[in-house]
């Protein structure tokens, strides 16, 4: 059995006047993620490990922040085409780890919803995407409410 | 053979008038960390990398710092609670890795401490409980000394 | 088959009149990074990360930086020792992922050659390093350009 490992992390500032999407789920805030996409930090990282996993460059690469067919995309296509490029090389997901960063919202009862939805690009069951929430305790810039960070560990295996 | 892994981030503020608790062993430093539990940051991390691998929630989800129950608990009672959910559904640890993040105190003579403490909790050998330890080269709310950070990856197998 | 993965994180203050060493290639800016060795941020987050799948450790333990033998050292050699403790037990690198978290300068374009450098010494493929960049959005420190920091994971096996 051949597996690989990957890992991401993805970083946005909080905005005014911008939706909050975060695991293909619009969390009502009052601020949103700023980013050329729909700033959807956990998809992100989730794309980032995936890639990362396989040796296939990074978001930047696949989806760059100024190309204008990017511009306020929904990350979950995005995803659905980085699962492409994995299938594509003969590799399947086992599972998906990730932890979001955030002082506010509390994400708990999103969660749910985030899983079916990402476990539906990925073609693996909810009990195989698990997301995690935690603050960082009021430090930092995350901790000021600046942004939000999120990261994601990938375990795939050779069909 | 099936495995899974698992990722998990926890961050804690330094205050006074608190001990330290790092791995399951108090170090002696002029602060603690800040928190419901005993605000062990190492343990913490490795409670929600053994839950994320199983996609069984967070340590927030299962250990809720706004329940009484859990006020000042020693977290390798958490750890305890949190590897016999795993084992429950039939894996074991392969192997732990963290590092811990924070500017002061040194904690390498305590390592060998905390590897044994938690290899004890999770049924395995200290030679499978990996604990590094990194400044942020003074950077930051870390490097500023307002806290500290521990980061856990965790392969599992099923038995 | 017998697996272990192992995860690093590495950080470093940017400074003026210094070289700027990531990945095992010199990356022209108006900074690079201080440290006692080259201080390459990316090599030594592979390094800590090999040295945790086996619980050898970490980089400060082997490698202190108040060893006058590592003043200003190629931390390709720091790498090149790390790997030999790695194969002395047996083991070998199935994959790495890592990705370096800095606001500038953008590294796509050295990637390639990061990728061959590190392939070299931990003797896999180009394909099997894989190497992503993010910015933290301008946040924290690292946002208002003080240094960078880089993340890596690897799986390992048994030979
Ligand atoms: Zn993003
Ligand atoms: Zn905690
Ligand atoms: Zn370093």
């Amino acid at each position: 059995m051949s597996f690989r490992i990957g890992s991401g992390i993805d970083f946005h500032q909080f905005a005014e006047g911008r939706d909050l999407w975060i695991g293909g789920i619009r969390v009502p805030h009052h601020k949103g993620a700023l980013g050329h996409s729909d700033a959807d930090v956990l998809l992100h990282a989730i794309c980032d490990a995936l890639l990362g996993a396989l040796s296939l460059g990074d978001i930047g690469v696949h989806f760059p922040n100024n190309d204008p067919r990017y511009k306020d995309i929904d990350s979950k296509i995005l995803l659905k085409e980085t699962v492409g490029l994995i299938a594509e090389r003969g590799y399947s997901v086992v599972n998906v780890d990730s932890t979001l960063c955030l002082q506010e919202p509390k994400i708990k009862k999103f969660v749910p919803a985030m899983q079916e939805t990402i476990a539906a690009i990925l073609e693996v069951t909810s009990a195989d995407v698990s997301i995690k929430a935690t603050t960082t305790e009021e430090m930092g810039a995350i901790g000021r409410e600046e942004g939000l960070m999120a990261m994601a560990t990938v375990l795939l295996q050779k069909k």
